[in-house]
């Protein structure tokens, strides 16, 4: 549908606060007529909808990196779209920008809150809104900047399938890391080792984790990318070489609460003057177009794998976010608005 | 007594490993004719004996940072004495020396496994052994290498009645930190607070750590000093500001093992792009005489608080040993093996 002066504008609003599980009932769905943009805005049709997991959180009535969703406003979305019409010379229909669009079918934001991209050939633009976006950054800058990776030392990963893990992992391999990936699952596993190239993969629901890390690393662990915390963490600590870094990314285990980590283990950070350290990726955001285009070159070669899972229409929002909830997606997870070409 | 060619020297031999405490039992005492130092060597009366916590882990079966005791052999000691007769240019009888002397009364030694020392007036002798030695670099090199402070920020430091502890400190306070510091009961808090002149004291045996930390560190903390681990730990690290540093020197508390963290509480390193860093002595022993000189200063002229507690003769290592195992001792705990000026 183009977008014309009586267009209507399909936009799902925060109704309510959901206490457990989202569902369509925490929504309320509105149409309104499309306003032109003003001076120094564009119109946006919203293509690709992300749906990270903390997306749950923002429903909260406490802040995240994002301030409390307010009831009755449309929802907070992180969005891939495309120019439609341009009050400013720096964007020009057809151009495609990454934004907070919100869980609507078009956006009006001005130039400054947008971010041009430049898909290459063979890279389907959802994984500009994904992979090649701030989650390749979160990969990149905490493998070496935290990392401080140096050839040939060996690499420990956890979530080792997931959206950021996997990127690690073969950013690892391509520094001339000795990479050991820890998942969850014969698939996960299976695919890390089959399609991403990663020979030294640990299956924790299935496997001794302590005795494998032994057989993987037996000059132990020189960085650890850490997305997952509990017990397999304090297995990855108590095997921590000289100097060894911690990279910690996420501790997605205790966000419910009730896990520990043994004090004990951490001695192994005084006992080899060793470093764990958090990761923020908006300390980085200076390294954006550097790191992606990088990441960009492998992904059009072909040597950068991920996975991407697409439902498609808006309303499948509370399909996705359930999927995400329940570790249910096959890679990361997005909503497509509308196709690539409708305007 | 005299060391001449009839002197006889008391040793004290490691006679059997004990399994929990340390008792007479486990030593034999032999006393055997002195022998004279060879080319390159000194013969040192010992004056002092460290009686640090960690001695009750050398007798053990597994090697610690020194290799296993041998039974049989004169127990290991770290020792101060005074040179009595060299065949080495490099030192000359009445130079005051640091080195592993043992548990006896004289020891020879090469000058190269010596360091001499030059007591300063109105500095005891018995602290170039103990706060203006190894314990008095773990507090500088500790605060000042892995904390990077800068005047202005807030310090929290646990074990701050103990000699590392009270030290880093009064070093804070010195750099223009506001200092908070946690101990064990009433006279530890008092003795911090009148005679170290740390204001900030929160008794973690009759306090509420949580409730104190927040009303003395309203904006968080930006460095942590951590000697202890556990529950308090985890208090700390969820106070921990933007940037923050966790200095790792030791968990005593997890020494025994049963101990743990919550994991939810190290996602405060995440959220505040924080570090927590493992802190080895013997990484920084190129700053030994620097800092060493630093520390003496501000002892000499009563600015550097501390307290050691001398056992009167080497029949007193049991006892020693035994109030150090149990916490008992009011200060770094030594033992005298013969008076200053004996010779």
């Amino acid at each position: 549908m183009s977008a014309g002066a009586s267009a209507i504008n399909t936009q799902w609003r925060l109704a309510s606060r959901p206490t457990g599980e989202v569902g369509r009932e925490h929504f309320e769905v509105t149409h309104s007529p499309l306003p032109e943009p003003g001076e120094g805005e564009v119109r946006v049709r919203n293509l690709y909808l992300l749906i990270p997991p903390s997306m749950r959180l923002w429903m909260n009535e406490k802040d995240t990196y994002f301030p409390a969703q307010v009831l009755g406003e449309v929802m907070t979305g992180i969005t891939l779209g495309v120019v439609e019409s341009s009050r400013d010379p720096s964007l020009a229909p057809g151009d495609y920008v990454n934004g907070l669009g919100g869980c609507q079918e078009w956006s009006i934001a001005p130039v400054g809150h947008l971010q041009k991209i430049q898909p290459r050939p063979g890279v389907p633009l959802a994984a500009y809104r994904s992979v090649l976006d701030v989650q390749g950054l979160t990969a990149y800058c905490g493998l070496t900047e935290i990392g401080k990776p140096r050839a040939g030392e060996t690499l420990v990963v956890t979530a080792a399938a997931g959206s950021v893990g996997s990127l690690v992992c073969q950013i690892g391999k391509k520094l001339g890391l000795k990479v050991v990936g820890i998942a969850g699952g014969a698939d996960k596993c299976a695919w890390l080792r089959d399609e991403c190239g990663i020979e030294n993969v640990i299956d924790y629901k299935h496997e001794d984790v302590a005795a494998r890390l032994d057989a993987l690393c037996p000059e132990g662990i020189d960085i650890a990318y850490e997305n997952v915390g509990g017990p397999v963490m304090d297995m990855i600590i108590e095997r921590l070489r000289n100097k060894g870094r911690v990279v910690l990314c996420g501790l997605v285990s205790s966000y419910n609460g009730g896990v520990t980590q043994n004090t004990a283990s951490l001695m192994q950070l005084v006992n080899k003057a060793a470093r764990m350290e958090g990761f923020l990726v908006s300390e980085y955001l200076h390294r954006y177009d550097e790191v992606i285009a990088t990441l960009q070159d492998w992904a059009a070669d072909g040597s950068l794998k991920y996975r991407i899972e697409v439902l498609d229409g808006l309303d499948k929002i509370v399909e996705a976010m359930t999927r995400v909830f329940h570790g249910k997606n096959q890679g990361v997870q997005l909503v497509k608005i509308a196709q690539e070409g409708t305007q």
